[in-house]
């Protein structure tokens, strides 16, 4: 089969591969019929993430059709349309049973396996552990290219942003950063009765695009930024701030933005220390949550897209095929500048 | 009367000011007969805290007796023997409404104002503004010297440590610094169920204090700390880190004993930035809290006291009369090698 492999920093090739096969008794093989990259794809081209070795097929994020079982598999058969996310749960584990698969013993301590410890989902073919616990069935009504979103970007901005900041009725909400997964928190902010959810992005297609999902005001960022936010929110400032960026100046934002007794909850990956201005937080009564995504709202999400109120396909800006792969990246990795959101790579 | 004046960093005197007097109508005036001094006094006398100006009369804790009453007061009458807390409640801004009494908007966005910025407990007499909603009546069976210790530190360990920690039946808890806001949060912390309560220190007076108070484990601080506490707890570290000193090393020191999904409660003042690991903690699922207490659990705390469940009088090591205010200060000030975790200041 054919496969994007890692060759170290900055080097990757779509090349054959040997095909994945069972290794366990809980193991599938899906056929990828649809797959995309993310930001996380690219910290591993940076060099960011050292366990990621040479050799190692790219990609956690799939949605495809079950061509092999393992004996121990229950709740799924061959020829089942299955969503493949990007964290993988033993489902017994404490980490598990607690509904935080994130942090799953048995495979690691981190559930985010794919395309980092394991081989990922940008191939033909993926193998795929713990099966019955970890995959989800597509619903008739959810295509592939809204299903593929709810492989991670769609959860991460929800659970890390949204519910992690506890998002209630009447609340403000700040999305710092208003790429996918900041406009995924966008998309589904608002289904918790957020009063206003104002996006903050230098990027006019950005903002133009948050505004479509649903953000009621949008900010381009600048001096006058944290002025203007809080003239929206009674002086006070925001009752969450969900940081969707990855770098200390973004959290240091959302940082500024939040009212006292507010949350601010980090979903960006960060690659450096963040100074915190603890001299002037200790006092606020604010809440400062971050993690992996647990990918445990997946089959909410679903439910969401079935019913239309999630427009999930909007997260798909450009398509792509498998022998494409390479300008794939190249866009996604300049994604304001090609006003991208998502990439849908198929095979084509 | 007599008060504890503040004449700018390091310069303090006991000395004759004017009388504390009724200045608007749901103020009440209180003869202090037990007070005690807290960290933040030092940081004022330190200079850390600008809002207090020369001339402002110290402290925010007193347990004492009702001597004139506003016309507006209905709750209370002249001798009801009442708790001050160290937080003013308007009781009618949306903060107060939400039990964040912190946060009071009516007196300035910041409920602490005695001994920052209206004048204080560390005196004969005191003005108490917004009686009905800030004070407490001290019940029959709760002495001064119990009562004393919930107008701010046993409140403090509790809510910005305990129960901002979101400690639950099975939790396993550290907490970093066992002075008197560390040890509170010993005391009260079983009460949630706390299946390992681990006090960390470098001072062995206060180990033998925390395993006294409930702790189920000391550790001093040393090379070995986190070595030491994840072998007390699976290999993971604990559910929450409780810190409670206020300085960059030991809240890092609480972010590096948390397990994945735990929480850090901050309850230290800080003076400087923190440099926090997020290149690391991104991924943890850990959440960080912080902030100033509300006072909201003293009615709680209270009858806890008056049911014996929490010894508070063990709190006080120390007793001074009022003229020995700048002793009370100096074994304070020192309190580690002193042996003090908190002074009883009365009359005499």
């Amino acid at each position: 089969m054919k496969a994007l492999v890692y060759h170290g920093p900055d080097s990757k090739s779509w090349e054959d591969v040997p095909d994945a096969t069972i290794q366990d008794p809980t193991d599938v093989v899906v056929k990828v019929e649809t797959t995309t990259i993310c930001g996380t794809d690219l910290h591993i081209l940076q060099g960011d993430v050292p366990a990621v070795t040479d050799g190692r097929i790219l990609g956690h994020e799939a949605v495809g059709t079950i061509t092999a079982v393992g004996d121990a598999v229950r709740g799924f058969s061959v020829g089942d349309r299955v969503l493949v996310p990007a964290v993988t749960k033993c489902g017994r584990c404490e980490y598990c049973q607690r509904g935080m698969p994130s942090h799953c013993q048995t495979v690691g301590g981190i559930g985010w396996i794919f395309g980092h410890l394991i081989d990922g989902t940008q191939a033909e073919y993926v193998r795929v552990p713990y099966a019955d616990t970890s995959l989800y069935e597509v619903p008739e009504g959810v295509s592939d290219e809204q299903a593929i979103f709810l492989a991670d970007s769609l959860p991460t901005g929800y659970e890390v942003g949204v519910l992690a900041g506890r998002v209630r009725p009447g609340n403000t909400v700040a999305v710092v950063g208003a790429g996918a997964v900041g406009l995924s928190a966008v998309l589904t902010t608002g289904l918790w009765g957020a009063s206003k959810v104002i996006a903050i992005d230098s990027n006019k297609f950005r903002l133009e695009k948050a505004l479509e999902f649903g953000a009621t005001d949008a900010v381009e960022v600048g001096p006058g930024t944290v002025g203007d936010v809080t003239a929206l929110t009674d002086g006070l400032g925001v009752d969450v701030a969900i940081e969707a960026v990855g770098y200390p100046e973004t959290l240091l934002t959302a940082a500024s933005l939040v009212r006292p007794g507010g949350t601010i909850a980090n979903v960006g990956v960060h690659g450096t220390p963040v100074e915190l201005p603890m001299q002037d937080m200790w006092i606020s009564n604010v809440t400062l949550t971050m993690g992996l995504v647990d990918t445990v709202s997946i089959p909410t999400l679903l439910k969401m897209v079935a019913s239309g109120r999630i427009p999930a396909e909007k997260m798909g800006t450009h398509s792509f095929t498998f022998d494409q792969m390479n300008e794939a990246y190249d866009v996604f990795a300049n994604a304001a500048a090609n006003q991208a959101l998502k990439v849908v790579i198929t095979p084509g």
